[in-house]
């Protein structure tokens, strides 16, 4: 993917000068970390990932490397390793000037399993989700090439019916194995799930059938090897659908918050009106706003 | 821990040598990775894990590392950020002689995704599950009260609606936070989520609320920290559904193989013959003998 990283720039290391006021969360099982502080004088978070073990890297990392021995019993042996930087990078995202609600998206919280039925949906969320206006700038900045260009890996440019299909910034790139990648439609004002009816068929088929095919051409999963949902809640309400590696178990990926999109069509295949008469469970965190909303409306 | 770390000795880097044969598994989410391989003509496997990030190695790690770009969108951007490698070590375990049975313990199996027709379960699901005649004596054992008595907490003995409820093995009933109990239904001859029909309501309903009712009593977990499902395929043809505790991320909780029994009552009110007459996705292993039928059937 990337043949002269040699030749790649280093920037300026903004992190150098980065102050820690606290860490937000912290995954020993995902070696991920995520820290709120500042970059000059700016809000930011910092999200640190180790990245994950290449096959194709494991003869260079054992020459290179340098072994000190832990323990030793019987046939068993533990070691730390010591490897050359470029071999065992850490993915960075930094998002700056970064407000309050980024600053609880990354926050580590108690989840709520809230059950919504179709008056709580048009009295509480479709409200709430309104008010707060959540802008879709950048979505709207990666259709319209504004950013990310260099990242569609496929397009439909349908209006109707096209979607851009681009790596999540949880992925790396560098494996299938963690394999995620997010298609979004053209179409505005599909906010979330409530809102499809069997009239968005032909998008969702188009969408299932286009992304598993330019993945298959791109990276050889077929679609058996495939795990395609949606979120409800989603995280922004712009029609997007995640495609991942099956073998990857996904952050997202629960029962209670993902929906095949193979059954979403079959829902809708059988009750055009599935998604707008259906009490749909979710869980929300504790800091959600409109999971108050939920506590005050005596719902939860 | 280790204070001393620059006196202790470098020791011989038995991995420079080390041949290997083939990745046994690979986690990309938890960034571990088991390798089958030889060294000096011995059987080995090696397992490489990268280190949980620590918050009190920050400070050293921002100054003294190099950031290199890779994208920028509005507020948002990621780096690579490469390391000094005292500050990123790798934990390796080497298990030396190795035996089959250590090869075997550490292999993952691949996945593939069925999506099985009403006509697939009839022709392929169906014949290939009696076939087996997998035994339920350990279940009727505990239903019986022939073992396990002292494990259970919970039991109403309707033999119609009835059901007992008792911890998973998986769970050690140390601490609430990866609450994991099955329900166990007295009802026998419903093989899995295919047999279930608007008479069942009845006993999922009893299940589900009587379940809920009795890990509140005992544990103080409202229902709204809990995510109740059943597995399609289940590892055993009896009816049984999956307690946990909504705030860990159980396995077996993925939308490509657990269905909330709030779906499930509300598919059957819906809809009396749903699960006689729908597709459903599932995994199945490389090793599955169902996935050999689904293949020979030319349905993969």
């Amino acid at each position: 993917d990337r043949k002269d990283e040699e030749n790649e720039p280093e920037c300026e290391n903004i992190l150098s000068g980065f102050q820690t006021s606290r860490v937000l969360r912290d995954s020993a099982r995902e070696k991920i970390i995520f820290i709120h502080g500042k970059i000059a004088d700016e809000e930011a978070v910092v999200i640190l990932e180790k990245t994950p073990i290449r096959e194709d890297s494991l003869p260079e990392l054992f020459s290179s490397s340098t072994l000190r021995l832990e323990m030793r019993n019987d046939v068993y042996s533990t070691y730390r390793l010591q490897v050359p930087s470029h071999l065992n990078e850490i993915k960075t995202t930094v998002v700056c000037p970064a407000t309050q609600k980024h600053v609880k998206k990354y926050q580590q919280q108690e989840s709520f399993l809230v059950e919504e039925t179709a008056q709580d949906y048009e009295s509480i969320t479709l409200p709430y989700v309104q008010q707060q206006s959540f802008s879709l700038q950048w979505v709207y900045n990666i259709l319209e090439k504004k950013a990310e260009a260099d990242r569609i890996l496929y397009e439909d440019p349908d209006l109707e019916l096209g979607f851009v299909l681009l790596p999540d910034f949880k992925w790396d790139q560098k494996q299938v194995d963690d394999l995620y990648l997010i298609a979004i439609a053209h179409q505005r004002h599909i906010g979330s799930l409530r809102d499809l009816t069997s009239k968005h068929l032909p998008l969702l088929q188009n969408m299932l059938q286009k992304g598993q095919e330019a993945i298959l051409q791109r990276y050889h999963l077929p679609h058996s090897k495939l795990r395609v949902f949606l979120h409800y809640q989603p995280s922004y309400y712009h029609l997007h659908v995640h495609f991942t590696n099956l073998g990857f178990e996904a952050p997202g990926c629960s029962v209670e918050r993902a929906h095949l999109l193979s059954n979403v069509i079959q829902n809708l295949q059988s009750d055009p009106k599935f998604y707008q008469t259906r009490t749909l469970s979710f869980p929300l965190r504790a800091d959600d706003g409109l999971l108050g909303r939920f506590k005050e409306a005596g719902r939860l």
